[in-house]
C-alpha cells in the first residue's frame, strides 16, 4: 500500500524547506481536524491503521532516519514508540503488529501531537543547521519523509472512510459538499484514443523528487492499442451488476472468483442498495449514488472482471503512460477540495487521467529493468513488495498534485479496495 | 461471562429503591473515572468489551426491559442503540457482532454519558410513579437490572486490566497502594478442615435477590472431604511451574493440553519474568509478584493441572457451599478498595472465601434439578449457558460485598483467564 | 470419542481367554470385510479415523501395554508404528497428528494385516504361558484391551458410515435388509414412567469388566420425575424442524446456536430431502426415512434444543440409571445384525433403554465422587476427557450386548454427531 | 499449476494420432505402476491430487471436450464423474471441492481403469472416423487433450513425491539407481554468458502444437545482461542456509518473510538434516544430499532471497528465452529416466536450459499483448490464471522432452514448492 514505496531521492524546490516541512506536516492535522478523540484509534481491519498511528507513523519517520542519526544529543520523546510505530523496516528492530495497532488506547492522542511537536521542533533546528543546508542527501531524506507524509495523508482519508463505513452509525467525515467540478449536461460517451507502435523511454526521466521504483529510465516497446478517453462510470458498471456480473465466472480470474465467493462481493464497496434505489457512503456520509461519477473502491479483480465484460481490457502502465505524455498535471486532485470522484467533462480529448480515482493497471507490480534496492533500512521502501500487486496510475481526489507524476507508481494487492480505485478501459487496436 | 447470568428475582431492600438506582449507577461511572477518552473504545479480545460498550449497553437494559415497556411515550434515545448495544438477546434482534465492538468511534464517549443521564432521568421519574411502586414485577426488573449492572462494573475492571496489559506501555489504571489488608508475618500453611459425609438442601432459600441459576432449592449428598484453609499463592504456583508443571501432558486435560500448546501458556495470565524476577500487571501497573498472595487470572485448565501436580483435586460447588456455610461475606471485597489478591491471615479457621479471587470448583455449570426458564427475552439470562462451562464461587476483590452469596453461581468457560480467578483445594477423606 | 474410555478392571468370563481374544479380534475383520482396499484410509473429519488406523491402533494396543512389557524378547513388528498407531497417551510418546490419518498410504492394508497376524500369534503364545495365567493383573489388561477393541468396532461402523455419506456416490457398506424387529402397526405415544424421590448407589457394583470411570460407588438422590416410554422418533423430529426449530433461537443453548449457524445444520446428520421427500443416508445407502424409528445422528445441541421445544428435558444419568435398573439388558443392538435403529415394539412398559441410538443424558461427563486415576500411561484413560463432554448411556445398534452395561458412561462433545446418538425425554414431576 | 494451462492449438504430428493417443495415455499408466493401490487415493495438501483423480480427470477431459460433443450416441460411463473429476472449468458445472479429493474411496482404483479404457476404446473409434480426419479442429483438441495429460503426468510425479515424503516412513516409489548423467569431476563455478541489448520477437512462431498463452508474438526489448552458465547447486544453497539467509528479512520479499516465518521455513521442502548430515527426500527415497546437483523444490520467495544475497538477480522470462534461443531442447528431461536433477557438465556453454529444475524467472505470469482468451468452457485453459504467479521456464527432469518449447510458460505462485523448481541467476551488465 501507499506506505511502502521506495524512494530514491533527487530533489530541488523552490519553497524553502523549513517552510515545505511545516506546511506538510500541518496538512496532515488539517485532514484530521473534524474528528474525534474516539475517531482517532480505530482499525477496522487489517490494512487499515488508526488516523493516530498515521500521525504517530510519520514522525517516527523523521525521528528513526533525521533526528537520531543527525541531530547530536537528540532527546528520544519516548523510547517504546520506535516499538510502537515502526510500520515493517525490519532492519530497524521489531515492531508491534500491524493488526493490533487497534489495540493501544495509549499513547493518548493528546501525547501524540505533543510528539509531533516534539519532533517538529528539533526538526526545525535541524533544517536550520548549516551542517545540513550543505549535505544534499540529508535535505532528500527530509524530502522523502516529505513524500512519505503525504502518502499517509491519502491513506488517512481512505483509512478514516473505511471507519466511517463500517460503523452502522455511518458518520459523516464532513458536511455535504455542492459538486462545482463537472458539467451539468449528461456525460458524452466514451472515445477510444488511438496510439501507433511505439519504441520509447520510461521511467523518471525529469529533476526533483521522485521514488526510486520510478528508476532507472529504460526503452519499451508499446504494440497499437486504444485508450478511452475518459473513466468507467458508476452507471455503467451498474449494467454489468445488472447483467449478473458478479454470479458469472466467466468474467473472473480464478483467484478472484474464489475471493467474490468467500467474501460474498455483489457490488462495489461502498455501494448500498437501499427501496431499489443505490447509495454509496462518501466522506459526506451516505449520499444517492451519482450515476455519472467514475465508479471507486472496486479492487483489480473487478476492475478486470468488468473490462472481460464488456470485450475491452485494462491499459498497461506503458500504454497509460503514453497516453498521459502531452497530459497536464491537473484534474480533480486533493486540491480540489471535494475529496469525491466526480463525472468527467464533456471538453474533447482525454479526460480523467490525474485524480478522480488511482486507475488499475494490467501491469504488476516489478522492478524496471536495471533497478537497484538502496542499502540500508530506508532500501525497505524498495523491492521488498514487488510480489503480486499491480500498478496503479493518475493518483485520486485525495492526492495532492505536488505529490503525483506521470512516473508514479502506486501498487495495492489485487483484492485491495479501500482505496479511491477504479477503471479505465483500453482495447488493442 | 458475567454478563450472562439468569435471575429469578424476589427481592426487598431497604435503602429506597431511587437511591439504591442512583448509587449502582454511579458506581460505573466512578470506576470509569480514571480512563482517558481513547480508553473506553479498545477492545482487545472477543471476551473483552470497550468500557464504553459496558456504559451503553447496561443502559440499553433499563431502556429495553424497563423504560419502553413500562414507560408511556418514552422518548428513546437513538434509535440504533437497540443494534448496537444489545449483548446477546436474541430475541430481542439482531445485534451488532461482538468481536466488532472495538471498531465503533461512536457514538463517542460524550454521546454515551448522555445516554446514560437520559435514561436515569427517565428511570428516576418511573421509579416514582405510583404505578411502579405497587408492582412487584417491575421492581424485580429494576433490582435486577442493577445486578446486572454490578456485573459489568466488575467486567469493567478486568476487561481495563486487559486492556492496560496487552499495550507495550503496560499504563497503570491507578496508583500503587499500600496493601494494608494483609498480615505481615509470613503465611501459615494450608490446614485441611474436615466434613463428615451429609445429605443437605442448596440453592438460595432466603428471602431478597437472586439469579435464577440459584433455584430451586433441591436435595444433594456429598461425601466425606476436606478442604484447604486457604487460597493457593503465587509462591506456591510458582513450583509448579519451576517443576515443569506446564511441560508434563500427564497433569492436564486433553482439553487443556492443547490450548497451552496452541497459545503456548507458560504461566498466568498476567506474569512476566525479568532478569529473573517474577513481575505480575496489576490495575497499578507492573509490580513484584507478591509471593503470598493467591494465584490470579489462571484458567480451569490450570487449577485443574495444579491440583493433579500436587495430588490434591478442587472442590464440587456443593463442598465449597457447606464449607462457606457458617462464613459471614467479608474479606477482600470491592468494598476494600484494594481490587487485587492479598495473602490470607494468620487466624484459625478457613479463609479467603469470600474475595480475593474467585474460586474454580469442579462443577460444571448446569441446570439445579426442577430449574424453569423464564418466559421471554430476560428468560436468556437463563439455561442457554449452560453448556461447556465451570462454576465459580466466592466472588473476588471487584465483587461488591451487596452482590455476592453463598449460593452464587458464576461461570466461565474452562480456558477463560482473564478474571480475577484462583484456586483453592479440596482432597477426598 | 469412544477410544478414549478409561477402565479400571476386575475380571471373570467363563470363556477360556484365547478364545475369547480371537474371538473378539475377530469381529475387528468381520466388520471391515465388506470394504474395498480404498475405504480402508479415508478420513473425511478429524473425529474419523480411516479403518485400517483402527485396524492397527488396537493392535498398538496389545503390542505397547502387553507385548512389549511382558512377553521376554518380543520382536517388535515395525518400531514405526510406536508413533504411526498411538492414539493419544502422551506418556508413551510423540505420535502422529489426529488430523493426518487420512495421509498415510503406508503400511498398507496387507502389512496391516501382516501386523495383526503377528499380533495374534504372540498374544496366544503370551496367554498360554502359565506366568500369564497366574496374574490378574496382566488378565485385566488383555481384557481391557478387547474390551477397547469393541469400542472401536463401534467406531468402524460410525466411521464408514459418515466415509460413504461424505461420499457424492453414495455407497452401500452392505445391502439393505428387511427390518423384521419392530410392530408392523403404528408406534404408540409416548408414556410417561414415573419415579419418587430416592437416594441410591449409582456406579458399577457387580463382578466383572468395567471402566474405571463407573467407579466409585457413590450416593445420588434424585428428585421426583418422569421418563418417557421410548425414544423420539423421525416423525416427531420432523415436526420440530417443520416447526422452524433450526430458525428459533430461543430452544438452543448460546454455544449450539453458533455452531447451527456457521455450520448451517439444518436437520439431523444423514437427513437428505429430495423432491419433497425425506432420506436418510444408512450403512444400506440412501434410504427413505423410517418415520417410526428413533431419530439418530443428532449432537446434544440437538437434543437439547428438541427437548426445550416441546418443553420436557433431556434425563440426568443417574434418572436414566433409575430407570434402567430393573430392565434386563436387551434390544436392537449389535447382535441384532440390523445395524440401524428400529421403531419401538407396542409392548408396555420402557422401550428401547438398550441399543438403537445412545441416549444423550443432560449430565456433563465428570468424575464420580472420590475417582482415582490410575498410575501410569493406562492411567491416561481416564480423567483427561473429563471437561465439556455429555454423558450417553444405554449403547446403539452397533454396540455388541456383551459391551453394554447400565453403568456404562458414553461420552462425547455437545456438537458431536457421527454417532447414533438420540433423545430420550423426561419431565420433572 | 501444471494442471490449468491454457492452450491454442495449431498442429502437426508425423505419429499417426491414434497411435500417439495411445502412447501417451499408457504413459500415465506407466508412472503409476510402481504404487500400491493405497497410493493412488492421498491428498496430502490442497495443491496435491490423488494418483486416481489424475488419472480419472484426464479421462474426463477427453470425455466431455470430445466424445459427449463428437461421438454420436457416445455411452457416459457414469454421469456423476461430471461432477466428481472436473477440475475448475465453472463453465461446464459444478465439480467437487479441490480440497476433498482425498475423501473419495470411490470410485475404486479398478473402476477408474475401467474407466480408462472405456474412454480409451471411444477415443480409437472416434480418431478412426472420417469426419475427424477431416476437421483439424477436432484433432487439436485431442492433440490439446495429450498435452494435458503430459502435464498431469508431471504432477503424478511431483504428487507421489509429495505423498510419499509427507509419510514418516519415507517409501521409496522406486529403487536407488545409479546417476550416469553427470561428469565425474568437481563441477566448474558459474561462468556469465554475456548478452547485448536487443529488440526481438517473442512468443511460439513455429508450426505444431502450443499453448496460447504463448501467442501472439510480439516485440519486446532487453538491455544488456549476462546469464549464469547453470543452475545454482546445492553446495551453493546451503551457504546461503548457514549464512543465516532464512534468518535474515532483508533478503526476503515482504510477502515472502511473513510466509517463511509463519510455516517456519528453514530449508528447501525436501531437506532434512540428520546427525549434521544434510539428506534430500527423492522418488528413490531419503538420500544424501547430492551437492553439486541443482537445488530443486525451492519457492520463488526462496529464488528471490537466495539471488539477494549473493547481489545477483533472477532472469525475466525474455532474458532466459534470449539465452536459449541457440540452445536444441535437450538435458535432463523425463525421457532420461533418472527423474532427478543432476550436476551441470563441465563443457564450455550454457549448460541446463532444459530438464532437471522448472527456473523461476522474475517474469509475472501475464498475458503477452494483443492476447486473445478462447471461447467456451475450454477458454477457461486461460487468461483466468493470470494472476499473483510467476513464470518459470525449461522443463524439469519429469517433463517429456516432446512436451517443453523455448516459449513454454510454466507459472506457479511465489509460495508453491512442491515442483522440481530451481534458480538460475542473472545480473545486469
Amino acid at each position: 500500500m501507499l506506505s511502502t514505496k521506495s524512494s530514491f531521492v533527487v530533489s530541488q524546490s523552490t519553497e524553502p524547506l523549513v517552510e515545505y516541512y511545516n506546511r506538510v506536516r500541518q496538512d496532515s492535522l488539517n485532514i484530521c481536524e473534524p474528528l474525534e478523540v474516539e475517531d482517532y484509534n480505530i482499525q477496522t481491519m487489517p490494512e487499515v491503521s488508526p488516523p493516530k498511528w498515521h500521525l504517530a507513523h510519520t514522525s517516527w519517520f523523521f525521528e528513526t532516519f533525521l533526528l537520531k542519526p543527525y541531530f547530536t544529543h537528540y532527546p528520544v520523546f519516548n523510547s517504546k514508540f520506535e516499538y510502537l510505530f515502526n510500520s515493517y523496516y525490519e532492519q530497524v528492530g521489531t515492531f508491534h503488529p500491524r493488526t493490533k495497532r487497534g489495540i493501544l488506547s495509549r499513547p493518548t492522542v493528546g501525547t501524540i501531537f505533543e510528539y509531533r511537536i516534539h519532533v517538529d521542533n528539533y526538526m526545525n533546528k535541524l533544517i536550520g543547521t548549516q551542517a545540513v543546508k550543505n549535505k544534499q542527501s540529508i535535505i532528500d531524506k527530509i524530502i522523502l519523509g516529505l513524500n512519505h507524509e503525504q502518502q499517509h495523508q491519502e491513506l488517512l482519508y481512505t483509512d478514516i472512510l473505511h471507519i466511517f463505513a463500517s460503523n452502522p452509525l455511518q458518520p459523516q467525515y464532513r458536511d455535504s459538499i455542492p459538486n462545482q467540478l463537472s458539467d451539468t449536461a449528461k456525460i458524452a460517451d466514451i472515445k477510444w484514443i488511438s496510439f501507433e507502435e511505439s519504441l520509447s523511454e520510461y521511467g523518471f526521466s525529469e529533476y526533483g523528487f521522485h521514488y526510486d521504483n520510478e528508476k532507472p529510465l529504460h526503452k519499451y516497446i508499446t504494440s497499437k492499442f486504444k485508450i478511452a478517453s475518459r473513466l468507467v462510470t458508476n452507471s455503467e458498471y451498474l449494467e454489468f451488476i445488472t447483467d449478473g456480473g458478479y454470479q458469472s465466472s466467466q468474467y473472473w480470474l480464478s483467484d478472484a472468483w474464489k475471493v467474490i465467493k468467500t467474501e460474498n462481493w455483489q457490488q462495489p464497496l461502498y455501494w448500498q442498495l437501499q427501496d431499489s434505489q443505490w447509495f454509496e457512503m462518501t466522506l459526506s456520509g451516505l449520499q444517492l449514488l451519482e450515476m455519472d461519477a467514475p465508479v471507486a473502491h472496486i479492487s483489480y479483480y473487478e476492475a478486470d472482471a468488468y473490462a472481460n465484460w464488456c470485450n475491452k481490457r485494462l491499459p498497461t502502465e506503458y500504454e497509460w503512460e503514453r497516453a498521459a505524455n502531452t497530459i497536464p498535471i491537473n484534474g480533480n486532485l486533493r486540491d480540489s477540495g471535494y475529496c469525491q470522484p466526480v463525472a468527467a467533462k464533456n471538453t474533447a480529448g482525454i479526460q480523467q487521467m490525474y485524480g478522480d480515482v488511482w486507475e488499475w493497471t494490467k501491469s504488476p507490480y516489478v522492478a524496471y529493468p536495471g533497478f537497484k534496492v538502496e542499502s540500508g533500512a530506508i532500501g525497505e521502501y524498495n523491492g521488498k513488495f514487488m510480489s503480486s500487486q499491480m500498478v496503479l496510475k493518475g493518483g485520486s481526489c485525495v492526492t495532492p498534485v505536488e505529490h503525483i507524476r506521470r512516473s508514479y507508481r502506486n501498487f495495492f494487492y489485487p483484492y485491495d479496495r479501500w482505496q479511491f480505485s477504479g477503471i479505465r478501459l483500453a482495447v488493442d487496436n
